[in-house]
């Protein structure tokens, strides 16, 4: 199985142009393609990237200022154009349905595949989606209108991991007794030998665990529900010489993620939904890297992985 | 004052990719800046064209399919977003202005100017602007769903133009008479000679017109609302081979772009509409040049001048 990755299809904010593209992600996780966000020009951005269109299920969608999801309504006629046929599931607040709906009213389109609208309303963390292998909670942000992030999660599995080599050493274990190698329990052989499980097994897979949260002022109350997460993805629409303004626009500085990344103990902070007035994303980096050391400015196109 | 002239933004058909752009084009004349059309990705291409947002006073839609309009939302945000006061008309069917409101609705935004909408639903040519300079008119097409194309055209100014040159070697002319020279009249001189007007004036400037058909079937009435247009952009979606698919989806093929440009003795012919399965435009040309000569295969960030 490939380790889970972020693609930043987009990381910067309101305005697009030709370089800034507008909020878009792939997080790649235990073999599904969520889709994150979805700005003007997030099909274009998902060709150069090589995902496959048919591989996305599931798209979220934080909030509905244009620069999070202008994008959805041409990606969702290309994929009717394309003779999609399996249906999908859009997370988002009240307002997208309508807004799809009227487009597709309009051009007299009648959908060869199904759209499942989840909306959100919660003001609380809550799970939104579960299958076999991961979970999605919505994130209560702050911001000028009804906000959420999301944290992924694999699904734990504490069953251990069964060490191959040293088990065909021992001919007196069966298939039958994986089961309970795998449970922890240790081997006793037919004349009475005991053998530990930390011999014949490895430890469980570490579960991994991406939170993607934009847009937001500088609000304390994420850090709880993202603690301990492998990769943190916090907007940083401004520096911290423009705290006033982030103040005034529900957005956050580059200085202000890092502390929510330092209290939160995340593993890795990646920063984005930059202002086009900051034509330097190293600057944000630079910013944060003061406060919490494992920190990178995300860049479109470029993937980053959870480990 | 500058020739009018047509710059393409985007002249392929559905899907947008990197390299194709769906239709939008910006038309000058007389110092106006008309959009027409504005797929996804526009004000990036607008961008690129370097064409001053602020100079848009008018946007022309032709019909209610994606690849025609999914861009305006995005322009219209961007607009308010840096500040616009200026208000704009946008001619379109109705359909466009419930899209747009329901987008602003969720976003809770209150726009810093004014948006005038002008709903099409004639069947026929008919006026739907006019000022001092310009009449915009609106073509019925044929396709799946109701569609225009419009037709751009200097207002008449009969009125010839004064020959400074000649005029101020004969001292008997004085300013009061200069608007019977533009209106044609011979001038008599205090010793009765008689000065023939052509002698004092130079011909009345041109009318130059523009006509925007896409998207259409092959259409036979367009042929008379056309007539002797100065250029002539009209939709080949598709080459003379696939001409049953043309058929299917309410297009046009080069070849019968060409004869309509033909037909209606237009001066030049823009092709465009492009389905993405042609990826050599050249070919559309070669077809189209077998009918009419004066024929090319439009492309992105080219501009063309009318005259």
């Amino acid at each position: 199985m490939k380790k889970p990755s972020l693609t930043i299809l987009g990381c910067h904010s309101s305005i697009p142009t030709n370089k800034f593209h507008p909020t878009a992600q792939i997080l790649e996780m235990k073999g599904f393609s969520f889709l994150i966000d979805c700005g003007e020009g997030t099909q274009v951005q998902l060709k150069k990237a090589k995902i496959k269109f048919n591989k996305i299920m599931h798209i979220f969608i934080s909030h509905l200022h244009g620069d999070h999801f202008f994008g959805l309504i041409g990606l969702l006629s290309t994929f009717h154009l394309l003779g999609r046929e399996k249906s999908i599931s859009i997370y988002a607040p009240k307002g997208l349905k309508e807004i799809i709906d009227v487009h597709f009213k309009w051009s007299y389109t009648k959908l060869k595949y199904g759209i499942d609208y989840i909306e959100l309303s919660s003001k609380k963390l809550e799970r939104i989606m579960k299958n076999e292998k991961i979970e999605v909670f919505s994130i209560p942000l702050k911001h000028r209108i009804y906000t959420n992030g999301f944290l992924f999660r694999e699904k734990p599995n504490n069953k251990r991991k069964l060490n191959m080599e040293e088990i065909q050493k021992i001919p007196d274990i069966k298939i039958v007794d994986y089961q309970n190698l795998k449970l922890g329990k240790d081997f006793k052989t037919h004349d009475g030998i005991i053998i530990p499980n930390w011999k014949l097994t490895f430890d469980p897979p570490k579960i991994l665990s991406y939170a993607f949260c934009s847009d937001t002022s500088f609000y304390l109350p994420i850090i709880e529900h993202i603690k301990y997460v492998d990769l943190l993805y916090h907007e940083s629409t401004f520096l911290k010489k423009e705290e006033n303004r982030a103040i005034n626009t529900g957005h956050s500085t580059a200085n202000q993620a890092a502390y929510i990344a330092k209290k939160a103990k995340v593993k890795k902070l990646l920063l984005g939904h930059y202002s086009n007035r900051f034509p330097n994303l190293k600057e944000f980096e630079k910013e944060a890297k003061k406060i919490f050391l494992n920190v990178e400015a995300s860049e479109p196109l470029k993937t980053y992985y959870l480990e």
